[in-house]
This record gives structure tokens, sequence and C-alpha cells, in this order.
């Protein structure tokens, strides 16, 4: 049958030639790779600038230097020491949260920003320590050393797993897998943020309360436990001054909301309660009356630490776990806040390039005594609104807490711990993102579950519980997806040749005899049973349909592949399996829109032939004009087919 | 803009009622679950005849059995002692292939038949047991417990995996998850399968050179270092004996491959090398010149072995994981064996249901003395060729099997273990399909690769380790379809309003000053920064294609989502994102097609007024027209847009 029954076809659909196998490796192997095409600027290029090109884009530094001016770094300069300002309480506060001593958060609020400055491509990305990462450390590395029994061994596997998670994100980079962080749905990352600033309030307890002694489980039963199985121990003094410090830090934070101008407000709040508070304990000697202090901290920049990457550790698969989860957690949270914000002042961020300066700098810190940094939300949020033009205001920043280091460290003998708490948890508190959960409730009920479970497997469990519960059941998803695909039946809208799925367009009518199915989904191995049962069933349901209404008996079947992309050989069998059916009940298929892919396996499995070349259309609306030219002329060619079917149907 | 800038939409693309959740839940469960919607034949019938259909849906013997006529039952007979010959010389090869007594081999065609012809829904399975899954228990359990050493607690967990394997099936069955067998691809089948047959006939060779020690494990290299190891404990009178039964069996198969009416002369072959065998063994004493024998066998039917299933044994997880695995493959082989034969004849076979018969018979099998069995192809070949009508041949078969062991087991005390090996390697030398294969490269190379990766992971590593690489491949390959789906450029089919990819139509052209983008896939969390990335790509080069060729500058970028059948939050929020990206260009965006999950979420997002309705058409060839209206008559009101958009390029 080269056309349906003397219905000529209007259109051919072509089966594309056949590429070389390499070919065609290459180019999926680049769209799958390089979808942003990063060697476009090399082309027709003297070899010259090549080199200078390549050397600018593994190193932005190179590119954006020889064009700053001096009326760009007053804006820088002012960011800096407003992050700065920032960075050093924070530095502080959540290198208690790693259980790690609080020097180390100062430490790495220096090396770092200066590495990003030169590989990073964001130009508002401000670098620092980030709460989630600093209790991941802690609750992961803690399980296997104390980091009060054992400190020594505890920093090294700190250092180890920075050192990993460093590693880790630079090769993501290189191997040009960013795509790998795509897999961290935004609902998965709300809920986990939001689980983690939970647990991360839970934990201040400890610090508010003036507790000692504390549980290592960071789940919701095990503290509320650990808080409440001490009660006696509960210290009012370090209660009252932190829940003071936590209204001023709520308040500043409140103000500066409203009003993206105060924006200072908040950015200087945490350092202002750090002097207030370090006042406080000074002049009251509160710290012999239950208020802890930091005491004493080492003047001096950072020591190297190379020799403390304990690479022979019984614990080192611990610490390579450490590093992989808090690596790709940093990487995801770096890379969403450098994205958002390069959107709104309309520039482009490569991520694997992103990757690469996030493993760098992790590598360099894990050398030079820092731990694990990224680039958290709320510091690059007021680097951004104190008008920072260039990564040069990260430069500023790591000046500043170098001068700290060198000078100012005595100061914070007195600084109580617990507005160190009160800054975690007024900072954290800013991840409890509930706008986005009623956005997700709203739009898609789907992604709220995932939201929640993993809040809840956060908050109930333990962050990697929450974190890989979220990820089964996004990926899930997916494979549901592929696994059920949709089929629709579709109808013309009237007075067009256009046929669209009657459950959305409530306008399209059936055309009398032809049943025609859209397929929305490759067919692949894991839904060609299904789809065999489901077109099967509607079919049958056509067909009762008919009978009860007493209409036109069913005689073609047009299926609808324009959303079919891909296919194999699964899907192949399936399609001729659904012939033969469809050829069995005296019925005749039809395939409308096989993509170049669906064509090209047809031809080699010689499908094209046994369906028919002319029973292959470019539309539906050709398919129908064919079979209801068929219909209409040739109704005594069709006899001898139904006889058969009859036959068959015994 | 409720228009696109004058231009009148033809058609409107509604926005589907919102559906309370609880009922699209429903909706989707039922069509998750029940794609082939087994209650239809309930509807509308009186309580008593929905307590019969309900009953006869259950046990399928009940339907048929009222029909069945003596005509029937000749054929059956035929084909059900044709099968027994074949059934008891396998059954005790098997056994010896799981190091289980033989008897066991016999009793596991006992019971299992009966059970399988009350549920089964199938008309020409044949019960038995099956090679693979045989090697896979000695494999799996032989590594806690030697079935020499400790003989009786091997048997237990033998027995236990069995219950564990048919509660597992049962479950599939009734929680009607069926569809995780079709993860299981046909490419995985066939690389599996092979390899599997290549290690099982690499297992016999220690049956052919009479060796008494072997290796426990299963990869090529162990194994060939084991038959090398001990050159000098080679048997040759094993080895003639075993050769010439060997050739023997191949050439009655190869006769009967030729002539499907000779089907009987490979059926009965086992069996007459078993007669043949033995009657060597008796006449030449051969057993005490280094040629084993199977020895004492004891009379009797199945005794029960319900205490025997091992429940507090250490090694219950080992079992458990046995049962697990055993199960999915006899599943799979079953079912798509059924489903085959089921083609040919042209009847239908509910997955779930036969799952359920399966889980039967290996729970009742496991409670008297059976191990694993599911419906062999080689087996299940045969009884169909004979004629066979239903499932009475495998009552009969199993009457035959009571016989045997009730009478005839004294008769197999000569029988050679070399002509089980014979018999193994001429049944298993079957499931090489080299054929497939061939048509698998042919078709599509990525199946071709998941094949081989099946089988070398079988053939090097181990059964598991085969399996686990060729499920992951398989999975992959479904998450990189969705992580990196296609995007193409549509262009215009001469003459007409239609709209295709240019890469698959040449005749297609573009339509100046517009960029018409296809989406192949679902936009999901996994691909949205992907997709982002593209399509900006996709319009920059098409700016630079269109500067360098002097032709009309780009104004509207249509994006055709008639593939996107889903969409999340991330998908969203990038349509959100392009929007903005668009306009900053001074382009702008045109949906078509948009199908009613997008239309649905693009409203409650409120999308849909920011792009603007009258952006949103039918289809692509009004989207165009629309454009076209507004570029040849409105241009003046483009002036400010692209004013706008070069202060924004600065």
């Amino acid at each position: 049958m080269e056309t349906a029954g003397g219905y000529e076809n209007q259109y051919r659909v072509p089966v594309p030639p056949s590429k070389p196998f390499l070919k065609s490796l290459q180019t999926s192997l680049k769209e799958a790779f390089f979808p942003d095409d990063p060697f476009r600027q090399f082309k027709n290029q003297p070899t010259r600038r090549k080199l200078l090109l390549g050397l600018q884009y593994f190193i932005p530094v190179l590119e954006w230097a020889p064009r700053y001016t001096f009326h760009f770094f007053k804006a820088d300069l002012i960011a800096g020491i407003t992050i700065a300002s920032l960075a050093v309480p924070q530095g502080i506060s959540y290198a208690s949260l790693a259980s790690i001593p609080p020097i180390i958060g100062l430490y790495s609020s220096f090396v770092p920003p200066l590495i990003y400055a030169m590989f990073g491509s964001s130009r508002d990305l401000a670098v620092g320590t980030v709460a989630v990462v600093s209790l991941l450390m802690s609750s992961m590395l803690g399980k296997v050393v104390s980091p009060t029994g054992n400190p020594k061994q505890y920093v090294q596997l700190v250092f180890t797993a920075t050192f990993f998670a460093g590693l880790l994100q630079a090769s993501l980079g290189i191997l040009r897998l960013g795509f790998l962080v795509d897999f961290l749905s935004h609902a998965t990352i709300v809920g986990f943020m939001g689980g983690a600033a939970t647990i991360v309030c839970l934990q201040q307890l400890k610090g508010m309360l003036g507790l000692v002694h504390f549980t290592r489980e960071t789940d919701l039963v095990s503290v509320l436990r650990s808080v409440f199985g001490q009660i006696h121990k509960w210290r009012w003094e370090s209660a009252v001054l932190g829940c003071c410090f936590l209204f001023f830090l709520l308040l500043t934070r409140y103000f500066s909301k409203r009003k993206a101008a105060l924006f200072w407000i908040n950015a200087m709040a945490p350092l202002t309660s750090v002097i207030l508070g370090s006042l406080v304990v000074y002049l009251t000697h509160a710290e012999k009356h239950g208020v802890q202090v930091i005491g004493n901290l080492k003047k001096g920049l950072n020591p190297p630490s190379v020799s403390d990457l304990a690479f022979r550790s019984p614990h080192l698969m611990t610490a390579i776990k450490t590093g992989i989860i808090t690596g790709i957690i940093g990487l995801a949270e770096g890379i969403a806040v450098g994205r958002t914000f390069a959107m709104f002042k309309n520039y482009h961020i490569d991520g694997n390039k992103e990757m690469i300066a996030f493993g760098m700098m992790n590598i360099a810190g894990s050398c030079t005594s820092c731990y694990l940094t990224a680039g958290p939300f709320s510091r690059t949020a007021v680097n951004f609104n104190a008008g920072s033009r260039s990564l040069v205001s990260n430069i500023v920043m790591a000046t500043a807490v170098m001068l700290t280091l060198l000078f100012l460290t005595p100061l914070f003998h007195y600084t109580p711990l617990v507005v160190l708490s009160s800054i975690i948890i007024s900072a954290v508190l800013g991840l409890l993102d509930y706008e986005a959960v009623i956005h997700l409730w709203k739009i898609d009920k789907f992604d709220f579950y995932v939201c929640l479970a993993a809040y809840l497997g956060v908050v109930l469990g333990s962050i990697e519980i929450g974190l890989s519960i979220a990820i089964s059941v996004s990926m899930l998803r997916i494979i549901l997806f592929v696994a059920r695909p949709r089929t629709a039946v579709l109808g013309n809208i009237p007075n067009s040749g256009i046929y669209r799925s009657m459950d959305q367009y409530t306008i399209a009518n059936n055309v009398p005899g032809i049943l025609i199915l859209q397929i929305d989904a490759p067919v692949y191995f894991a839904n060609a049973s299904y789809l065999r049962e489901r077109i099967s069933r509607w079919i049958y349901e056509e067909e009762d349909r008919l009978k009860s209404a007493g209409e036109t008996s069913l005689q073609y079947v047009i299926l609808d592949l324009s959303a079919v992309a891909s296919i194999d050989t699964s899907g192949i069998s399936m399609l001729e399996q659904l012939m033969k059916n469809v050829d069995r009940k005296g019925l005749q298929l039809a395939l409308a829109n096989p993509r170049s892919e669906v064509m090209k396996k047809l031809d080699k499995s010689n499908l094209i032939d046994k369906i028919g070349k002319g029973w292959i259309f470019l539309t539906v609306g050709e398919a129908v004009s064919a079979c209801n030219f068929m219909l209409h002329t040739c109704k005594s060619t069709r006899v001898a087919v139904e006889h058969n079917a009859q036959d068959s149907n015994v």
C-alpha cells in the first residue's frame, strides 16, 4: 500500500538520512554537555586572541579587571565594609554551629573570598560560611569523632571534608556535570532549607538556655528531650540576654525588609549585638554567672593546614561522604543565589564555571585552615543592596577580616555565646520560606508534597534522610511520568482542520468512524506495555460507545505521534503488536506526524512497509481527510476486511 | 494585552476548570494502577452476577472449566504427556544446577502446575523450574550456607527464598505494581539471559569433565581457573559420554527448529537421553569408572515443608534478597512468555493476575518441598506446538510426574550426571538469542549497549551485578531524556500553514523575524535550567545568523508547547525568567498549543496575564499569522520597545 487506498498524500514524511554512529554520538554529547556552546567566542579568532580568551574564560578576573574604574571601587568599598561587619560575627557564630574553634570561622572569611574574586563569574556573590553546611559538618563528622573529646582530630576531619567538597565541586565543573545540581529541585531545596533552619534554631536552645551538655542528634525528638530533660540546668541570665538580642535583631530585620534602603540596619545589627553583648558581659562580669563567653582568640592570619588533611584517617570515608553532601548543598545554594542576582542585573552565569570557582576556593581553603564556604543568600543580598559593582567587594571584605585577625581578636574575649545563638537564629529564620511553600501548594501539589517530605525528613529524621527522601520522590515523579504517559482522544475544533484533546477543548467534536489518539511521552520499555493496554482500552471503549449510541462503527485508528520525541526497540515492538491487534479487529492504523527519530526506527525495523507508507501523514488533519475519503468513496473495498474481522472475533 | 496588538485570536485556548484535588488524585491513581479497567465487566450487573464474576476474576478456572469439552481434553492429554517427558529430566537437571537433591526438582513439577491451572490466565504456559533462577539460588544462597557441608540448612533456605519470592509476586499483583516488571526492558532481558546461559554452560563443565571440586563463583575468570587448574582430574569417560549426548540433543533441536511439526523429537530427546544414558551406565558399570550417577531417589509424593521455612535463620535476609531477585526474574520471564503466546492465539493476559497466580503457586510450592517455578519459554513452546488447548495440559503433566514420583524413581538410579549437564547445556543454548542482539544493534544502538552491559556484567561479574548495571543504564536513559530534552527550530512547510522541525523537513522555510522553537519533553526541575540556557542559545544564534545574512532582525519568539505534557513549579519559573529575558532583548514571546496541565499552571501562577492572553495561540500557524500581522501593520508600535531594548543592552 503506497497510498491509503487511492488517496494521494499531500505531504510526505521523510525518513531522515542515517548518520554515522560516531557523528550522531558527537552531536548528542555536545548537546548534553555543552548546551551553552562555550566555544562560540573562539570561532574565527587568531591563535593569540584564542589564548587570551581561554585564560579569561578560566580566570574571569582577567576579563573584567582591565575595565575596572575608581568609580566602581567606591561602591565596592562601601559594600565590602558592610558585608565584613556581617562576616565577622557570622563567621564566629557558624563556626560554633560546626563545633569548631571560632577563629576558623574568621579564617574562612579571609582566603576563600580572595580566590573566588579571581575565578568567580558572578558580580554580586558574597562568599562566606553557610549555616546549614556548618550544622551538617558537625552532625555528620561528630558521629565518628567527638569535637569536645578529640578536637584536633575533629578539626582535621573538617578540613579533609572541605578538601573533598572542593575536589567534587571542581570536578563537576570540569567534567561539565553541573546538571546534576539541577536534580535538587526548587521544592526540595525549599523544604530542605526550611527543615535545616528549624533544627538549627532548635540547636540554639543550647546556647540560649546556657546548657553545657547537649545531644549530638539533630532530630526534633532528641533535641526536645535533651532540652526538657535538664530543666533544672537552664540559666535565666543567658535566656534573658539571648531573648533581648534576638528581639533586637528581628526588629532590625523587620525594618530592613520594609525598606530596601535601610539594608544597613540589618547588616550592622549583628556586629552591634556582638559589641553590646561583649560590653554588657565585661561590665557586669556575667561570665561568672552562667553566661558562657568565647574566650581567648589567637591573633594572626590563617596558618597553613595542608599537613592536617587526614587522608590516612580511619574516618576518611565519613569525611568524603560529608564532603560530597556538603559540597553539593553548597553548590546548589551558591549557584541558585548567583543566578538570582545575575537575573536582576541581566548578565549570565555559567554554572560549570561557578563550580570550578567554588571548588578552587574550597580546595585552597582546606589548605589554609578554612572550612567549607559558599555563597549564602543573606550576605549576597546585603552585598547587592549595598551597591556592590563587582567581586572587589569580596576583596574588601577579606581585607577587613584580615585586619580583624591581625589586631582585633582580643576584643571578642567577652562576647557571650548567647549573642552568637541569637545571630544564628535571626539569620536562619529567613530560610523558612513560607511564601514559597504557599506558592508550591497553589501551583503544583506534587511539588508541595516533595517539599513537605524534605522538611519532615530533616526535622524528624536527619538532614541526610530528608535530602534523600526528597530526591527520591522527585525522581519518582519523572519515572512515573515516563511509565504512565497520558493518552488523549482528539476531536475536531469546529470550522478548522485542527484536532485537539477533547478533554481540554470542550468544543471539539468526534469524527465519525475514526478514533484519534495522542501519546504524550516517548515510548520506552518502561511504558510500552502500559501504552499497549491503554490504547486497546481506548479502542474498545470507543467501540462500546459507538455501539450503544448506534453510530457508525469504528474503522480507523489514528495515532498522533507529535509528542513522541523518542522511541526504543520495546516501543517499536509495541507499535508492531498494536498494528497486528488493530488489523485483527478489522481496523486500519494510521500515524500522524512521526518525529525524525521515530521515522528512522520505523524505517530500520521495516515497520513503515508493514503499516504502509500511505498511512503515515504529516498532520492529523490530513490523516482524517484520507480516512474520510476512504470511508465515503471506497466502502466496498472494506467489506472483505470486515468479513475477516468477524472471523477472528468468533 | 488581551489580544496581540490588534490581532484578534481566532481560537481561544481554554484554562481547564480546576478539579478538586481528591478527584484529580483519584483519576490519576486509576490511570496509574488500573489502566486496563478491570472493573468494566462489573458495571450494571446484578449483585449475584457480580459475585460470580468476582470469583471468576480471581480464580479463572471457574470461568473456563464449564466450557471445557472432551475434544479439548484429547489435545491437552497429548500436550501434557509431551511436556511431562521434558519436565522429568529437566526437573532433575535444574535441581542439580540449584545444588539441591534431584527429587526436589521432580516435586516442583507436581504441585505448582496444579495451583497455576487454577489461578493462571494464560492458556499455554507450561509451569516448571527455570535454569537461570536455579543457578541464581545456588550462587546467592551458596555464599552463606554450603550445599554440600550443610545440605539440610541449605534446602531450608531454598524453601524460604521460594516463599518470599511467592509472597513478593503475589503482593506485586495484589497491589497492582506489575508495571515494575516493565522496567526490565527487552534489551536487558536478552543480555541478562544470554549472560546467564553462558555461565550456566560454563558451570556444566564440572559435570562434563567429571570434576568433583568446583568453584562457587559464577564469573568467567573463576570458572576457567577452576576448570584449567585441575586438568589432571578431567575424566575422559565422562567427557565422551557428555559430548555424545550433547551432540544428539543439539541434532534433535536442529531438526525441530527446521520443522514445527517435528517438535516432539526435541521434546522427547531429553527423556531418551536419560533412558539411554542410564542403560549405558547400567550395562557398562561406568559408575565405577568415574561417571557420576544420581543414585537413590526416594519414592513418594512431596512431603510438607512448612516447618522447614527458616524464618528465624540468621541468613533470613539473604533468603529474602534471593527471593526478591529470583521472584522478579521468574515473573519477568513468565509474563513475557505468557504474553508472547497469548498474542499468537489472540487473547489477553492480565499481568497483575498472572503475578498473583505465580505468587500463589510459589507460596504453595514452598510449603510442599518445591523450589521456585515459573513459565520457562522452552517448555511453553513445546506445549504450544503439541497443540495444548488449556491449562489442563499442566494438570496432565502434574499427574504424569506424580506417577513417576510414586513408581518410577528407582529407574533414575543409574542416570549419569553428565547426561543432565548435556540436557542443561542444550536447553540454555536457546537463551543465547543472537538474532535479537542483531535486531537491537540495527534499530537502537543504545539498547544494544544496555544488552551488552547486562551480558558482560553477568559473565564477568555476577548475575546481580549484570542485572543492576543493565537496570541502571536503562534508567539513566529515561533520566537523560528528561534532563536533556530536544529543542528544535520549526519552519514553514511551503504552501501550508504547517510548521515542522527544519532538521527533519529540509523543505521547511524560516519565517522572517520570527523564531519558532519546539520543546520535546515535560518541563521539570531536572531540565528547567538546561532549557533556559538552550533557548537563550537558540535566540542568540538566530540573531547572529540574521545579522550576518543581513535579514530582518528577530522580533518574535514562539514556543510550541505541543509536546510539553506536564510542567512543575521549576518549569513555570523557567518560563517566567525566559519571558523576562526575551522582553529585555526587546522581543515578544508567544506560546502555541499549551496543553491542559500547562494552561492550568500558567493560570495559577498568573503567568498568563504576564505573557498576555492574546499571545497564547491554539496553533503555531495562528501565532505566526498574528506576529506577521503585527510586523507588517503595526511597525510603529514596536519602536518604543526596541528603544528600551537598546537601553538595557548597554
